[in-house]
């Protein structure tokens, strides 16, 4: 019953659609397109449900021979065999326009493996009325994403409007005192407002597999709910 | 249309519970007795909901005068008219006994507004079996807080066992290059398991918040799905 | 022409108000008591305008025997000979109710050498109705100090609402990631509003003193205009 | 009463100038050419006052399309529609030849919003008679722009010579222990003379923006007390 | 008597072997191919033992002129004179692919000084089931290197199966809050396995001398006891 | 075959003794003395080998109950039931008589474990004779473990000397630079010879344990060799 | 010929007044009364020139026994058969009040070692006249000691005034962004002045034995000339 | 009686022979060659002594067109007009092969200025004795520069070997927890060698600078006990 398999370079975890409901994603750096196309390969081979490739840059990509994946430059990721769409809504909002690479990784594996997203750009702190002016959208969603590089306000001020789960992206947008995103890091985990989580600098994925985790609760509380 | 409450020492947010659910809690550091009596009388006579004032220590415990709170000392905080019980459940999972009296801050928060809560104590990965022995309980759950502290791997371990939102609260326990929690924290950020979220150093308080947040959206979903 | 005086364990700069309109202020941490007086004596008796002792516990400033000062134990300092009103106008805002002995010491400092000062406390961003009820008393103002620990956002969101220069003062509320000041300090100088200046952690004189200068620049361009 | 206008890939803030007396300045990094052509089309359509970008290299800046707008490469920044001149007058001084990049973007940022520059370059505190023998020029400014990196002592004998606004700004000039600019970031938020304001290392910019406050506080106030 | 050579860019440790076992290991970065060549010449000629140039990338690889050299591409290593096989079994384990390079050093050294090496790749705690399905490989172990970036819980994990000693080799795979290594780095030398030991990150080549050491300790005990 | 008995307040993990040939060392700080009583009792009614307590102070030492307990006040540990003695040598030095501490930790936990201790004190590198006239004992050794703190620089004198395994042990001596340990911990992991490990700031508890896998190594090795 | 002298729990290197000139000098963190009574007593014995204990606070130095010390309160240190007056002059310089007590150190190390001191206090640079005043005395010396927090500018511009060696002194005097001293450290290292050399925070013992370096190299110098 | 000369770009500090005895020294980075060149055409006419430009690349240093410069690649400086041969010795000590260039620049501005320079190659503590073997090149020296990267060791053995100042050179050798030499720069901050003293990372020209100062109290002394 062995569930994991030896690639000599990688070790396959093919248990982990069973566990989590995706399987294993790629991350590309330090893989070639060889090893990459292998486990791609083994996973739609082996395994179910969507896979992705991140972090993949335009090069690299086109050194891919497996057919059928789709790739997304703005956010360098490659998907093969999506999700079907499912019921969670996601809101992707950014404090500036450099935060958009970020966001654009977040919102295409987020995609990828089947939420719903609705996209909120540049809409930082220093105008307020641009933030507030989309309360409406941010209410309709089920996690909020704030992604957000500099001094990271804005996480504050969107938890402080809405109820949901709010998960902040730290950037690395900025210089000098913004320390690479150390600072929006240090801030958001600081922050004034309620129950905001944080994720990894610049990684709109981990904020998307923490979305994902969030769809897998609320798909059982529906069907449990309803159920009873 | 006033939703703001001026003490002149505090300005009472008492559109809280409308925006999100729970209204403000109070942090006890910084703040006389004398102060703090006031805003839980305030949020008493104004608003609605569990009334909390969280790292607060028995010294001052004793000096509040506001009849009706309940003082826990391992969690030190102090509860006035607690939420009833809803239907998600977290599970607060520590890596060792020094993470003791964060997790009892998380869990008692989370029990104050109405999570149902279960306490797995010291499965620190140094012996696997002890938490591959609570899968069952593990996989019970809406969303598990992992408390730990030294290198943290706990949450690492836990993230790759279920499927469900997981929360991690870096602790400050160990010495030397722990660094007082802070090695905790960047490698809970930079786990390799999919989809964890961070809150601040020993914030068992902010670990509930976003188990709250859950609630708000699963029990949104479990109404929408279970209505359509 | 000797515009320096030499205590032996201090060398007195009696040129402080002919180059810039105040005296040198007397920073009370790792002084004697005999000492302090030594100074504020010498300073009463050479030169003029309002004596000041800054970081002043209740302890040694009881131990003080120059006659005329006045103590204030919120903002820990003490003052001989305070300024006449001149009519620069400055906000104190704070994000929170901790930040209260930052806010006084800058206001102190601020009344002392004859600024007016307006307070507004505990109007952090995670309730933003708080702060934007408040852009009345902003507006009249001629800068604005803005005090908040944590993420230190409030910052960015005042500036984002006036005009007038804003000096931002972080400040060690917080715990963890908040980093005893760093956090906000690195926020505040990241932050996505333009032209925000800012002090050292938890100086509020830093921040009255920057108010002084605003004045001395601000009187002078009244008198050049009006005469002009 | 819509004042702002979404483009996709950013909202902008055209409320601006109505609050801060310019409109929003863009920062070019991790914009494309197109999209900065659309936002400062957007900004000359629909805004007032003068349209800045900044940080942008000759590279792009050659591949921008909107006509009249003029390039100054050492400064980084290009232009349209200048303000005009006043009365602010702002001396931005450099302690040694290498911060000269960032000196030249104060100076036109600020020249570009109507404020009177004056330049006083490599005056460091190695040899204070260069400093010194500036006094007279600094003494007729409004506000001076200190720009420093390695240990950034020049600040500190500034602030001591002058009674108006010193805005410092640290320079990554310098390796090893200069840390690119945290050095002199820290030394300037540090320093023994009051009331010395610090913005981010190398941000020519944000100290421009701060000389504009004081301009706005400074043009309030000679109206006020001239019209009183 | 003199066991030091002076070859003017270098002055060789003749002693080395005797004190010892190994003679020195060549650093390549900071030395021409020319210098490496005069080294590894000198120590072929007057010392035993395996020779060894490590960090070594192809290009300058291919410059050297000593014959006899065996180049190792992803190890970056060149040995001369590889050392006869010894009895002391090291195990190899990566958390994930692109820990690749690392564990190469650490092998390619490890066997050029005689160890016997097995490889264990990709087994991240995040699918725990891959590294207990190695408990019996590494459990025939003497030593076990662990290599790790991101967070480094496999060192703890893998340090919690056996009861031989761990050298933990932090890497700089990761980006934000993985901090180039440091985090892996504080993780281990945090955790709470008993008796693991660090060094330096990306060290494949530190890890493998560590070995060498502790085959030189067993070699004795067996000696020892054996002949006792 | 349940290995791990929950206590509530810890679970312990009773097949260490399996695993790594000792049982679980209990961590006094932060739990209180009738938990410590508690674990003790247990490991002494359900496990094998030699019960230990480690940073614990005097005071709680007195208050715990459980008999036959030796402390040791230099080291700050308890011990019950030590293990007999094993043939691995340790030999244990420090680079000043600041570290006596530490080094009183390693020795007594080795102690503890069956190992065979020299001490050595105070041999610091600004007089390297002290440390060269020790050669005999060094070479004695299976394992060396070198405790210092400030610079560190002894660890790297002693590794050039011997062949066997040295394991560093940074400590807090030392003030301002030292930071706590820091720098000597930094010094350690970059130390100029070959093959030395580290363990955590002042934890002379991991050296020890560090040392008792290389006994186990030996012990198998010696087994082994001598039977085949 | 052993110069070692074994004490248990120190080893004395009693060759040090043979290489350099005075014997070792007793830190006393960390040592008890006997043990530095044990270590003067041998000291006094065994060596010759003046004994000294650092660091030593008044509860200890009341608890020594051996006759003849002088213990200055001030400095915190004991001596013992102080040297001779020898001829090299050294300015002890301070920025601050606060900073009196490293200075302290520094000269009564100084003077107890033969050098020949002179103090010049609080002449920071907010006032330049005060050490511009000074410039005589400065110019008599053969080292200047410039002992300053907070940002340390003094040293810069001390170096800029005089030709002769200029140790400089960090003190963990100041707050928030002066990082109890680790920004006047780097600050220093940093300077523009050419050819300052630093030691470490607060070391005032430190800064003394750089200068006894200097005053054993001239005084060889004034030997060899004068009789060459 | 102007000393300082405005070329605009540049204020030269032609007073600077006056008060230290040699001119300013010209940083190449962040200077245009034409720049440069008007530097030290002026200096060259305006002031006496030896005219430097340090850091100086081979590309800009071919586009100087100022005639008499020689310039030294190794080292990456050129010098116009050294100065004549003055007593003072100075030895470079490397620890590595790789503190080549730091030495290398080190040994050139020190015997541009006149001081007698011996260099020690490759002598680091992981090999004792090829120190040792130096002894009396050391002991013969007014003044030892010591130059390593990595952990630093090096200065703490030489600074224990002899009587003269010793100023500490941390380079940026290394990788990993050497932190581009952070972590020498703070090992000599931390040495248990007394009277270190240590200058800015890679700064080969900071030490050679410091001995310049020493070299002209050791003439003063020469002078003056000769002439007394």
């Amino acid at each position: 019953m062995s569930r994991a398999l030896d690639l000599g370079y990688a070790t396959l975890d093919l248990d982990r659609v069973r566990r989590q409901g995706v399987p294993e994603v790629v991350y590309a750096p330090g893989k070639t397109p060889a090893e990459i196309d292998g486990i791609v390969t083994a996973l739609l081979a082996h395994d179910n449900g969507p896979v992705l490739v991140t972090r993949l840059d335009a090069g690299p990509a086109a050194a891919l021979t497996v057919d059928g994946g789709r790739y997304d430059a703005a956010a360098r990721i490659m998907v093969w065999r999506p999700a079907p769409p499912r019921s969670t809504r996601v809101a992707v909002v950014t404090a500036g326009t450099a935060d958009g690479p970020v966001a654009a990784e977040a919102a295409a594996v987020a995609a990828a493996i089947g939420l719903r997203v609705t996209e909120i750009r540049d809409v930082g702190v220093a105008g307020l009325h641009r933030i507030t002016a989309r309360a409406g959208e941010l209410a309709a969603s089920d996690v909020v994403i704030v992604i957000a590089g500099m001094e990271g306000a804005l996480a504050s001020v969107v938890a402080g409007l809405v109820a949901c789960p709010v998960v902040a992206v730290p950037t690395s947008t900025g210089y000098g005192a913004a320390l690479e995103g150390i600072t929006a890091l240090l801030a958001m985990l600081s922050s004034c407002a309620n129950g905001i989580t944080v994720v990894n600098i610049d990684s709109g994925y981990a904020a998307a597999m923490a979305a994902h985790r969030l769809a897998v609760a609320m798909e059982r509380a529906g069907t449990n709910r309803a159920g009873s």
